[in-house]
């Protein structure tokens, strides 16, 4: 698989985008994504994981609200992956994300993933690079396993600069209302930056078969982030072509 | 992996086996097993997986009484695979199994596994050889991932010859006290023993590396394979070598 170096890649949107028509062309996709999940849910065949990524700040959070907003929430399901409890400690890594896998006709978002058992844990250095190896070959047999049983798996990394992480994180000790986000490790996690950055590259150049590949989102402005995440998941339906039961 | 030719194995013990010796030494060996189980729970690092594979009436629940009995329940679990749910179906075929992996510490017995998914579903012709390639690949994958995280695993098949296994299902039509294992589809099965005999074979040629090997029991004795199955137990766990904690 290539190598991929972040730092090249875009965190903002082109400059032929503009906030109000993208903002326009969301809500349009996300009357789409109403249709096509209503006809997923209904065929009751195949399913759809979306798996976001990203480092803090990144916008994980208002992502989710700004593209399932308005889809039937008996068809999607959002877990978010804390720090695991002792009992799921007391398992392989992955035995508490399959448990979380979306069944037929299902829509499920990962916020966070197995993806962070290879990457906060190496960059606490409970990973070792030889550990990290045998899970990416253990990850992608298991994301293998779920495309074989019908899941659509969608990986999505928010790419947020350095800068616009900064300003985020400032943001949480000031407004109210996202001051409840802030964590003590904050600060210390955004000096860790490089070291985030290289695990993620290592995770793109060992998880990102030609099948099942990541997608890293220009994720600095909140519009243009959710409207290509609209777009990735409705071209995946649109693929999947799901049809009420005849 | 080299083939296996099931017809060419035993299924008794060789003549210098006695009944009665053999016995004593089960006896022994549960004692020991006691022993190592209780500090594999107290140490609370290693799990062991012990799964069982058989035609029918090749004597898994009487193997699982014999061998386990004595030790502490709460350090041993016992899951019994039947025919999936809708909400199992509703995901890849291990889903449900890697519920039931073995948390640090503990002793797993499966009666019956994810092998079924490419035993039983083939005999019947829900599975195709491709998709039971496909298989094979993601169960050695989920062994591997268990493996690493310290669990070791011991995967038994119960090799019972046509004969006794007749013998046993005509037993549990007289017999009140077995009459409640028969099932209707048994006679049925029962003819279709070359069909099974070949994709255990096929199973036994893929997914049978040297780092988690099939072991073949002669079963037509249930004296002998207790013994032979508590014996290859008790020098799995000796090799883990548990200790209580310093």
């Amino acid at each position: 698989m290539p190598t991929v170096d972040l730092t090249t890649l875009p965190t903002r949107a082109p400059a032929e985008y503009h906030k109000s028509t993208t903002l326009r062309e969301l809500k349009k996709l996300r009357q789409e994504l109403i249709g096509l999940q209503d006809r997923l849910y209904a065929q009751n065949r195949h399913s759809v994981l979306v798996l976001l990524q990203g480092m803090d700040a990144s916008g994980k959070d208002g992502l989710i609200r700004r593209v399932f907003s308005g889809i039937n929430p008996q068809g999607v399901q959002v877990y978010s992956f804390k720090e695991p409890t002792e009992q799921e400690l007391a398992h392989d890594f992955l035995w508490r994300v399959h448990q979380q896998t979306p069944a037929r006709g299902m829509m499920q978002v990962f916020n966070r993933s197995h993806y962070e058992d290879v990457l906060i844990t190496r960059v606490n250095g409970l990973v070792t690079a030889d550990e990290a190896r045998r899970r990416f070959t253990a990850i992608n047999a298991f994301e293998k396993l779920l495309q074989q049983a019908g899941t659509t798996i969608l990986k999505v990394y928010l790419h947020v600069s350095e800068e616009e992480q900064q300003e985020r994180l400032q943001e949480r000790l000031t407004d109210p209302a996202k001051r409840w986000k802030y964590e003590a490790g904050d600060a210390h996690k955004a000096s860790q930056w490089r070291r985030y950055t290289a695990v993620y590259e290592d995770v793109f150049a060992h998880c990102s078969p030609a099948t099942c590949p990541w997608h890293i989102v220009p994720a600095d402005q909140n519009w243009y982030k959710a409207y290509l995440v609209a777009r990735l998941l409705r071209d995946a339906l649109v693929k999947i072509n799901p049809q009420y039961p005849g």
